[in-house]
């Protein structure tokens, strides 16, 4: 992420975190054992993560709205998004799944709190999502047709045919090469990464009655930047170092697995990445809100890490 | 499960499986590679199973209704309570967890469709419930406020404070026998077993309208269902076969997890098995459409699987 990007998104990522510490949901008083699932979720949130699903719908949020001003409520919401982003790398990284021992430079969950505890971690932040949600429409917070809307966002982006499928496809790839071409890359990378990332965007977008025309440019701009953000994920696992990034590289490699990288080569899949960010930027410039979005997109094609 | 019991409900199971088979969340259709999650959710769901969970659901909701008769969203929603349990089965069998290989007398689904695939369609299961709720609400079937009341009801049942805690105690319980005694065993039963149960009752509650007089007849009634089911169950792992039971017995034992047999004795454990599901019937006694319930609490101090 470039420094000007970082800079402007400071402010919602601080207060993205503090309306983590303050959810009922992951609250951790007292001494009882089972407390410690909740901590190891705690654990797993806290270790850096630079929060681009809630900010992708804090400011879709922004965009949208009437006044530019974001209420807390629209926070809490986003939060969801970052549970369940997490709860997906808790369950990546063990090692029935990929089988990695750090993350953002730090011990995986599984690694450090046990692959039981970690697998339960997984599911309680999947679950709390959904609470969080249905939470703030008891609450009078959100509307309930809204949180309705929000929940089905959320649960078939991250489901069988979101994330879940993106996963899946993760694994056949490792088990057969033969099958994973450009087309198979492209559909991976939609389900595994782009799903959510479109879910968060529409988070904003929903929570600030956007119209159709504002879901349809929301879904496009996501749609790009999804793709855009997995093939420099492909291509900083070939050029980066594990202390830049926080994990090992070439792990994708290691695995066999084919990636944007192979199929296109370095040079192409950078061009790639840079084509469909600067599209996704576009998508938006009419809007006079969407300064920080089309930084965010264009700055996918130069991010370290 | 008593013949007269499962006679009675036989009706609602066969038709929640046919619901089960109906929805699209589960469908599959075609041959591509991300499928085989699904296909490994759907062999969860369909090996044996007393569908007990959707079954109070859908009897709380014929208790508390006008007319008595059940309409198919009922049976829509009621499904996502077996998915949460469901998924709940897939990771509790899998190696980290109690590492069992056989669930109802055929191979978990870890087992069956290896461990990665196993984890994820735990994953998907859980979070399909919440896609089955929210999409019922979009298309009219569900009022939105009562589709976020059980998207409340489920993901706090399931979730930290609900079975996840009680998981995470189970977890402990192995490691630190001398912290389990009574009060502990009825807590973690309460959170593994009682919680999901409690919120079956109260989906059917929820969804007739009942008032608060029958909300809280429905939470007395589950509590004490919940906590003579995970007794029996405790007794069963002692005194039943591997034929009858599907799975290994004296696995606790095994494990070294004190339980109420151990704690209570095997008569004094049953005695309290069946004074909670006496105390349970006795909850519904003065309404009319009663029965099954009523026979279902007393049943469970008769089960022998």
């Amino acid at each position: 992420m470039n420094k000007e990007y970082s800079a402007a998104v400071a402010d919602d990522v601080l207060k993205i975190n503090s309306r983590l510490l303050a959810c009922p949901e992951l609250c951790v008083k007292g001494r009882e054992p089972e407390l410690r699932v909740i901590e190891a979720e705690n654990y797993a949130l806290s270790v850096g993560g630079k929060r681009i699903r809630p900010v992708l719908a804090i400011e879709f949020y922004r965009l949208f709205s009437e006044s530019g001003s974001v209420p807390d409520w629209v926070y809490d919401a986003a939060i969801a998004l970052e549970m369940t982003h997490t709860f997906s790398l808790i369950h990546d990284d063990m090692p029935e799944m990929d089988d990695d021992e750090l993350r953002r430079g730090m011990p995986a969950t599984h690694v450090k709190y046990g692959a039981d505890v970690g697998l339960l971690a997984g599911d309680g932040l999947a679950i709390a999502a959904y609470e969080v949600l249905s939470r703030l429409a008891l609450e009078g917070k959100i509307p309930a047709e809204t949180a309705v809307k929000l929940i089905h966002i959320l649960s078939s982006g991250a489901g069988n045919r979101g994330m879940i499928a993106g996963q899946m496809l993760d694994l056949w790839s490792e088990k057969n090469h033969g099958g994973v071409d450009e087309a198979f890359l492209r559909k991976m990378s939609n389900r595994k990464t782009g799903c959510l990332l479109k879910a968060s965007c529409l988070f904003g977008a929903v929570m600030a009655n956007a119209g159709d025309e504002g879901i349809s440019r929301a879904e496009s701009y996501a749609e790009k930047v999804g793709l855009a953000f997995q093939i420099v994920d492909d291509v900083l696992d070939v050029t980066s170092s594990e202390e830049t990034l926080g994990k090992p590289v070439l792990s994708d490699r290691e695995r066999g697995k084919p990636t944007f990288a192979d199929i296109l080569g370095l040079e192409g899949a950078m061009a790639e990445a840079k084509r469909l960010s600067e599209l996704a930027a576009k998508e938006l410039e009419e809007y006079p809100r969407s300064g920080l979005l089309r930084e965010f997109a264009l700055s996918l094609a130069e991010r370290k890490k």
